[in-house]
């Protein structure tokens, strides 16, 4: 998702989330004009954005990169959204674009609502087919078997997916947009209740993670990946940027042994950039931040540091088995994290 | 000292503090047209402001309540400085001026300098006498000896001053200073070296009191004030405000420890209020936090937690006593602090 806020708006000081995605579906049963088909579509995401993160690890976890090729745009942004200039010559190497925007105007030339990733775009047309970020990653899950590695995890498993919604609609509102709440506010009681709504939320995760290792028991879910970009980012950048001071996650124990557990498991950690997070908030949010200055801390070897999880019991991939190392083109440098979390 | 940052400059992007005060001395030998006097001067000080705090609990330590009577700016501040708005009709009861300006200008009326507190004003003449802030507090403790309350500390002890004077020279320049130097940094390198210098800093003084209570052994001098007025900030505002985030003090055991030891000590932390010192800094520096919003954290009530000091022996007061419970009229609400600190 973009930060830009283009179309995201104000209501009594308080931010409300533009959500006017482009919402085609890839569906594997011919019921949309969009059929799953290896090689065909390229995720586009940013290691600096939470709501791309998800896409970026869950496209892991299922072991999709050899069906779903990913391009990488980088950490800052103008108005106009993201461009690719990690690429050698500030081209995506397979769509040929500058710019993101470019996917969304050859999808509609009069498109002007945001540029956000995560973005799925047709490589043959160069269109993007869907920006809606919370139905790529459950199509990741439903739509895509066929092409999942062997001993993937299930994900979103329809037993639990009525509880499973509920829980992650609340992450939602509360904790992954909640901090955006917090740090977009224009007054202060609107800030003063995105606070209060914020910490009752993380209160609550936290009390539904004492006792079971996962939020939806033994198991990680598409929930655990949606909270985890959230609290990936909390130190680096809620916290201060954000102004989500309550405690910083290392202060809140069994959050931060919980996120400790989540990202030393493989398709996690694996995939935090915490210099480019940095860089794209304090940078891009020149409103909050007019220096842009970016901070040094804190310090990140600390998400490497024994979590003591494993006593609750449950196993990460149930019947399943952890991804293997990340491909070597799709590498966090390893100074970009705590040290060498890729290579595990 | 204001934060207006008026005549203060940029060098390479890196902020320098104008200390270019008013720099008479009241003294207790006739050497100054200002002889020590009680009931003759007032000092005006702000909570919110960490160099007029020392004034504020050096002047509490020494029991020189009655011979040095005390007005109180407010928290925040415009270009023209502290006002007294707290007072009820908005003028300070004893010099009946609404701006600490007005006692600037009354000493010259062509002052173009910082309005900076801690400011001493000779109340006949409603004349600022000095608002050179490492001065007032050592002559608060070398010439006002005979109005010192009785089982005063000795906080400026002659055989130590040498050594004292480089101490708290390192902490004025890489600490007190240095958090502002982070905070005020124009540009990304000047920010890093100044950062780098802080945590540097902060490294040093906390191997130094690894072993020993205070800085100087045993009992409190004037070098434990001038480095707990930067400690008991940095969690409130420091750490996110001036991205001194390499960890919260809180991170930091022994500096922590401390900081707790010294602000259960009565005439420390019953001098701190968080709100006013949270109002200050992220209302007045609307450069640095445009939409003036206040974090409602850090949490405050750890401040009381036990800190374990004691087991290093020393005595705070040395062979004095601690002073007594503060002055009614000069309390810290209960609800300012982590809680009835001041009626210990």
């Amino acid at each position: 998702m973009s930060d830009t806020r283009s179309g995201s708006g104000y209501v009594e000081g308080e931010f409300e989330r533009d959500t006017d995605y482009i919402e085609d579906r890839i569906t594997a049963d011919g019921s949309s004009p969009w059929p799953v088909e290896p090689g065909r579509y390229r995720l586009i995401a940013a290691r600096a954005c939470p709501w791309a993160n998800r896409s970026i690890i869950v496209r892991r976890l299922l072991g999709l990169e050899s069906a779903i090729s990913m391009g990488l745009a980088g950490p800052t942004h103008d108005e106009r959204s993201w461009t690719f200039d990690l690429d050698p010559d500030g081209r995506d190497p397979v769509l040929g674009y500058e710019r993101l925007q470019e996917a969304f105007l050859a999808r509609d030339p009069e498109y002007s609502r945001g540029i956000t990733v995560p973005a799925m775009v047709d490589v043959p047309s160069g269109q993007v087919v869907t920006n809606d970020f919370p139905q790529i990653t459950l199509d990741f899950s439903t739509q895509w078997t066929a092409h999942h590695r062997a001993g993937a995890p299930d994900l979103y498993p329809e037993p639990l997916r009525d509880e499973m919604d509920e829980v992650m609609q609340r992450i939602y509102t509360e904790i992954n947009n909640g901090v955006y709440r917090c740090g977009f506010s224009n007054d202060q009681k609107a800030y003063d209740k995105a606070y209060d709504r914020l910490f009752t939320a993380l209160d609550w995760v936290s009390d539904r993670l004492a006792d079971r290792r996962y939020l939806m028991g033994d198991t990680i879910t598409e929930a655990d990946v949606r909270l985890f970009t959230t609290l990936a980012r909390f130190d680096a950048v809620y916290h201060g940027h954000f102004k989500c001071n309550r405690q910083k996650l290392t202060e809140l124990p069994v959050l931060w042994a919980y996120a400790r557990d989540l990202f030393q498991t493989p398709g996690f950690g694996d995939t935090i950039d915490f210099p480019q997070i940095k860089e794209h908030y304090y940078v891009v949010h020149a409103d909050i931040n007019p220096t842009q200055i970016i901070p040094q801390g804190p310090d990140t070897s600390v998400w490497l540091t024994p979590h003591g999880r494993e006593e609750l019991g449950g196993s990460p991939f149930g019947d399943g088995t952890p991804p293997g190392p990340v491909a070597a083109d799709e590498e966090v440098p390893d100074d970009h994290g705590p040290g060498g979390i890729g290579h595990r």
